[in-house]
């Protein structure tokens, strides 16, 4: 324990260091953080000036959920799950970390899928979340499956912390395992992205589909040596935040590709349409040279004529820009963006560009996915394939961007599902409140009583009034007398006598809609 | 990195401990624990012999849950979450993790609260729910709500992993926060536990009820010295597990009671009732002269007039042996116990006799709770006081058992709410298949579909069987010829045509109750 002395030494500079960074106009959180450090050190020196001085605060990278903002995600989840629901998906649980051993990928023997070139091998660090799920798979023998699964996840400590990245987040995944014919289910994921975003209502989206075999054959053709398709793919997935020039000429002033291959790469990846698109590219005299890319271009018009059954081919566009990065997709990669320009998500300008986001969506996209057939096999001990086709839905970025609408909107959010406040103008009827609120709860009623012996009848109503409770159930001696309940509706003011027996019923039959 | 002739050496060494382990009979868990590091050290080694042999798992401490689990934890969530959405209560969500200085209690000045004797204060450890819900309430000034919290928490590794105490796992909280009239607010929580226990069908139970007040008047008037308060308190906390006579014992030889202030603890912490007892023990010569005690009595016959309104009295009991031993409980505790012999639940045998399971519920109890009127105000920096009462329901017991109970029914657990599954028994209609699926989709009606172009109608009607799908929506020649489906009951293999454009009706008719 350091001495007074030095402890009030150390008070001197750190108020030095924020007041250079006030000056400096340091970003919020960066002052925010050596204050911290500042008023940590009062705390230290004792006394009352130091700690009660201290603010209050959640640990750096977390933050507390207020109800509106539970409310607004519980519509969020509800939305997102009824639709897996719909699809027949089953749930799952993985732990939040994974071993060492999985992570790295040590178990198998393809060095291919090295897992540690996209993260961090630390427990705590957020995983793609297929790796779990493929360890899941290989370790149960489960050879086919449709799952979802949403859960919070956490990250390490990050330097870059300045950018407002969160520790804890959540992760909200659909995949479906299992050999099937080709690109049923891919279709099908596809269906759920633009069933999830419009039930969302954010606004109007594009869903841009690819496959990994394409890049790779457009890759070959344009005379992309083998051993530059990882850096060279990395780089066109910038195309969203870069312009061509730039991309261009990171492709051949940073990684040595020829003019040529760059010049050729940009005629292709200028290329967005649908099942036509497919089509002529199947006739392009370079393209049609790789077996790969062929393989590719025939599994996306197949795709295209399963999402025109499903009445989806409004949103999606087969863009050959899209490159996903994650080196385990094995065919289709797709990726859904909002196209309306609303305010930006604060989350997402903290992200920072040209950075991806936690769910592995990037900036600007809200959902993301593809197949990736070889992840399990990494995980089997005699290698065992279980092809694999899932979406990551940006669910933190959705939850923003509800959270911005419910501010910019005069709506209310509503925090509690109550249905009725019982409540009494007169004093010496807490026993009566209680007896039938225990009535109402006990016939599955939401309802609420002031926990007063005489609270105000305007009270009562206020609070009704503050959280959108509908009906107040008013008892009086007269109505106690009667056998009676003075049903009163909020909005309207409007208020009835109900028979006591009748009241449930009463009650259920006008919040049969919320 | 080891050579290879030392990780050979390890090898060696490490084969030995295994074998002497088994020799010895040693626990599955050590076993296990000691086969992985010799497994490691194989794949270290290189080449299949220890490849192909290190067996897949989760991280120590950790574990899957399975589409069924998933299913009667949903079910679980549902029953608890529903309770909670009846008494109007709203959902709020604190970080995982807290700051060192929120957990040791450094904020404010009442030292009597410290926090760090319940739990050892890092940043993962699980904290008592009650401390960020008052830091969240002290931090943002709220003074009243009815809140639930639900979300898996983690703790550090432990030593005695052998008892099977998991890493991760699930709290589940209910508070009512704010100044109020006595016991109301108190009298809901038990009313809730009440309701959750009694819908979630885990057989017959019993809430025990007693009062820190209570307690602390009667070691006053029984002779206990001040300083002894506390672990006197901890000794009758074990009551439930230890006899009277070993209780006694520990008080008077490990702890240093007189044999007389032992002998008049006995004599209280014997009895058990309703109000009747509180009623009598308000006469009584001894506890009537402790003013606190006379205090927690009147409130206790309170609460008991409030428990007959709920009409809960059947299952709560006041017995004066309760003593729960957190430090921050100020008025009324309470603790709910199934008092059916069933079979043990695999995890309360794990956790050990004598030992609090995770949730802050002792071995044997499934929820537990009690009045911390003080514990915000160690929060607020003027140290403003918001009274609480709460319950936390032993979500991870619950769950066990539920288990266990699916485990021993014949009933089917469905995994997924799959409504109906299109199919078709004749070759080359899955366009016709998907695009019937995509109607339903759209319709909010949950539909399969298999992911072949021509399964067998066998397969699935199989699947249906399988996976409890009730209704089978049939596609053939003649049924597209004549605009209608074909729609198989798949319990009574009953089959009629229904048009196309009632069939969402008829689906939705069909499954209202499912």
């Amino acid at each position: 324990m350091a001495d007074k002395a030095q402890i009030q030494e150390a008070i001197k500079t750190q108020g030095e260091v924020v007041r250079k960074l006030k000056a400096e106009k340091a970003s919020k959180e960066q002052i925010d953080e050596e204050v911290a450090k500042l008023l940590e050190l009062k705390v230290q020196l004792g006394g009352d000036e130091g700690r009660h001085q201290f603010t209050l605060k959640t640990a750096k990278g977390t933050r507390d959920y207020n109800p509106k903002q539970m409310a607004i995600r519980e519509k969020v989840f509800n939305t997102i799950i009824s639709c897996f629901k719909r699809h027949g998906a089953e749930n799952i649980d993985t732990p939040v970390f994974e071993l060492k051993e999985t992570l790295t990928g040590k178990y198998g023997e393809d060095s291919k899928y090295d897992l540690t070139v996209s993260f961090k091998p630390t427990v705590l660090d957020p995983t793609p979340s297929q790796v779990p799920f493929a360890r899941y798979l290989a370790m149960n023998k489960v050879t086919n499956i449709k799952r979802y699964h949403i859960a919070k996840v956490y990250r390490r400590d990050n330097p870059a912390m300045t950018r407002g990245r969160y520790r804890e987040f959540y992760q909200c995944d659909f995949d479906i395992a299992g050999q099937y014919d080709p690109m049923i289910p891919d279709a099908e994921c596809l269906k759920i992205v633009h069933e999830i975003l419009s039930e969302l209502e954010l606004g109007d989206f594009r869903i841009k589909v690819n496959d990994r075999r394409i890049l790779d054959g457009m890759f070959a053709v344009c005379g992309v040596p083998d051993d530059k398709f990882r850096t060279i793919c990395s780089t066109v997935d910038k195309l969203d935040k870069m312009s061509w020039e730039d991309v261009r000429s990171e492709m051949v002033k940073e990684k040595g590709l020829s003019e040529e291959a760059a010049d050729q790469i940009g005629q292709y990846v200028s290329l967005q349409g649908g099942m036509d698109l497919a089509e002529r590219l199947l006739q392009d005299a370079k393209m049609s040279q790789s077996k790969q890319a062929c393989a590719g271009l025939t599994d996306m018009k197949q795709l295209f004529s399963y999402l025109q059954l499903f009445q989806v081919t409004d949103k999606v566009v087969f863009d050959l820009s899209l490159a996903r990065g994650l080196d385990y997709y094995t065919g289709v990669i797709y990726e859904a963006i909002l196209t309306q320009t609303g305010p930006v998500p604060v989350a997402a300008a903290q992200n920072g560009a040209g950075e991806k986001a936690e769910e592995g969506v990037s900036v600007g996209s809200v959902a993301g996915g593809g197949r990736y057939d070889g992840l399990v096999g990494m995980f089997d001990p005699k290698g065992r394939k279980v092809p694999c086709v899932g979406v990551s839905i940006g669910i933190e970025r959705v939850f923003s961007i509800m959270e911005q609408k419910a501010e910019a909107s005069a709506e209310k959010v509503r925090t509690t599902e109550t249905q009725v406040m019982v409540a009494s103008a007169q004093k010496n009827l807490l026993e009566e409140r209680l007896r039938l609120t225990a009535e109402l709860w006990n016939a599955g009623i939401k309802a609420e009583v002031m926990y007063k012996k005489n609270p105000k009848l305007l009270s009562q109503l206020q609070h009704c009034e503050d959280s959108g409770i509908p009906l107040v159930a008013i008892l009086g001696e007269q109505e106690l007398k009667d056998g009676v309940v003075k049903l009163r509706t909020v909005h309207s003011r409007e208020e009835i006598d109900v028979s006591r027996a009748k009241l449930v019923e009463e009650i259920k039959r006008r919040t049969s809609d919320v």
